[in-house]
């Protein structure tokens, strides 16, 4: 693709020690040749962030968020130094930039902070003298001058942001996997690349399972029509253009099976049939800062129902801490957990107008005698909680019988 | 001493992992008891700004001195962090601050930045909230937005600084000794603690070779007449106390007997006894960014002069390029290089209204038959070179005779 201002992203696979920070530099250098402009974005080294919050958790159960950030936003100025270092020692003028620098103005939510607004005026500047711009991930300012990190995954959003304020052509996304793929290869060993795929789709993924781009990014990306273009930090291969709908021609009625291991299935029983208990439990839980995923609840014809809902492993505990409490005040009759299920998800645009994709599902799943135990759908997915056992069969099967 | 506002100062060895975190924020606490406001100033944790230089080593051999600002003053950040964290685990409402949030507004000089204003306007509400507010030690902010450092020693150039801005009662220098000894204790056995000693002794001791402060920090303690206290961060002996003069009432002729390794002496052998020859020379050295230390230059009878001095053996390299293209220039006969010798040095205010300490000094190098290459002295001070096989037996006998 022809481009004028690229934003390109290296995750902390790319950048993990002196050898890919290099690499790195190659690879930025030879996009500079061909690009006018290149803003590069960069998460810490490795596993950085995981070992400073590892000193953290030495020091106090609970640190508080302010500090975190304080702690953890020197990863990403690390590493955008180190690869400042090495383009100029390859002869590329450059400069780094932290995320004050830089103007990405966030609210207050510490160790989550959503991006407000991104000045990028000295960016410009930097620009214009032909200097690579690199670019602390991950981190913002506040309105209160504090420092700011924007959760997981964080260096992508702040590349689609910045690309979004640059009126980049596109964002690329630099990591250890060549590009968006049709499953897990390592569970569907025919699994392939995908060359094209929407925004909505892309977000149906990444919110059931696929690991390659965060939700958050995807979203910016979506909303401020920045096309997202995924590909390997150590090979050439062609990677996956994400892009809205309209700019992708042919399509493929699914895209894609995911899959998520990571959840917990809980069910309130016997709730009583009236206004206001799934409110009361519901909003109870987003209090305790809870993310729910899945919630079914079935008509039933006593005055009492279930209330199943998925949530992740991490946050089991919080809920039912939570949900106990709340199991006698809204005069429900128990509860229930479980932690060995499997998300099974099949993601595509072509759903909306192909009736069936449903039906066979659920006979694929049933031909392998997998037991479905909760259905979740929308225009673009269809997701089935299975057991864990069945994960990978489901995954494997559905990706043969739709010919993915 | 009665203090209402107190800045302490932590270096890397008293941070080096989290248990010494926690003993540091453990003699915060303390200090808070008694003291109304407590701002702790600290190094990066350990060896981790060595390291950082390391890693940007293997990328080039000049990194771009802003990009070092960059990377080093990331070290600060995580143990200001850690140590507030720490704090606020025991208890302790505390607040970490960066140099710009500090307001420790310096020149542009990256990677030897000068202090040109400390705000510390947030560091003022902050402890009028009962706050422990921890400052990372040796960055600042240019007048330009850029992350800056001080150089060696900086973080003791901080809490002067932060100490004088905030009319702190004094600076509490923490460190890894438990004062300013009398000599180096490895070298002669039978050294001690100085209780007090003025800011000019100390400025003395610092540039002949003692390693407890950087001469920067007491200077900027000196000028803006900060009293600082030196001591142990791991124990609760009695340290130094380094005041103006005035305040010390008794006082011993010498102080202590302190000595440098670390220099090499340069001789340029039959210089033309004109004009210029010496400002050529040393302009040279200037403009290649070599400090040089002593200069001996002896009358001569012929019209030709052999001019000595001594530099940071580090430097010797780079001398050798300049001065060897200048000793043609200047129609010098040649130049020798020694980089085998000591410099041991006797300071002390009292030298200035007693007459033969100098004659004493000789007479105890020459009893031990040490051969002294080069003298050089001030109001409070004697530096003589010797070989450097002589050097510990120098400070030891030095030591003894005055009764230090």
């Amino acid at each position: 693709m022809e481009a004028t201002l690229v934003v390109q992203k290296y995750g902390g696979t790319s950048v993990a020690d002196v050898a890919k920070i290099k690499n790195v530099a190659k690879r930025v250098l030879e996009a500079k040749k061909k690009i006018d402009h290149v803003v590069v974005v960069v998460s810490a080294l490795g596993d950085t962030t995981d070992q400073l919050a590892g000193l953290a958790c030495q020091i106090t159960k609970s640190p508080p968020e302010r500090e975190m950030d304080m702690l953890l936003s020197t990863g990403e100025q690390v590493s955008m130094a180190l690869l400042a270092m090495a383009l100029k020692e390859m002869g590329q003028e450059a400069v780094s930039m932290t995320g004050q620098q830089v103007e990405i103005l966030t609210d207050t939510g510490h160790t989550r902070a959503k991006i407000r607004h991104v000045g990028a005026r000295r960016v410009i500047q930097e620009l214009r003298k032909g200097k690579v711009v690199v670019v602390a991930g991950f981190q913002g300012v506040s309105s209160e001058g504090e420092i700011t990190t924007l959760g997981r995954g964080g260096s992508d959003t702040t590349a689609v942001a910045l690309a979004a304020a640059l009126h980049a052509d596109y964002c690329e996304i630099c990591t250890d996997v060549e590009g968006v793929f049709t499953a897990d290869p390592r569970i569907a060993p025919d699994a392939h690349k995908i060359d094209r795929i929407s925004f909505e789709e892309m977000l149906e993924m990444a919110a059931t399972g696929a690991k390659v781009l965060q939700s958050r990014s995807v979203e910016y990306a979506r909303n401020y029509n920045v096309p997202l273009y995924v590909r390997s930090s150590f090979n050439e291969a062609p990677g996956t253009w994400v892009k809205s709908e309209g700019e992708i021609m042919e399509r493929p009625i699914i895209s894609a099976v995911t899959h998520d291991f990571s959840e917990a299935k809980v069910t309130v029983i016997g709730v009583p049939d009236k206004p206001g208990a799934a409110a009361d439990l519901f909003g109870s839980l987003a209090d305790a800062n809870v993310n729910i995923d899945m919630i079914i609840q079935n008509v039933s014809d006593h005055a009492r129902t279930d209330i199943s809902f998925t949530v992740s492993k991490e946050d089991l505990q919080k809920v039912k801490e939570v949900s106990e409490k709340l199991v006698g005040s809204i005069g429900a009759d128990g509860i229930s957990y479980d932690d060995k299920i499997a998300r099974i998800t099949l993601v595509g645009a072509g759903m909306r107008t192909h009736p069936g994709i449903a039906a066979g599902m659920f006979k694929t799943l049933a031909d392998n005698k997998i037991n479905i135990e909760m259905i979740s759908t929308s225009p673009i997915k269809i997701s089935c909680v299975v057991g864990m056992e069945d994960g990978e069969t489901a995954v494997r099967e559905l990706h043969k019988y739709f010919n993915l």
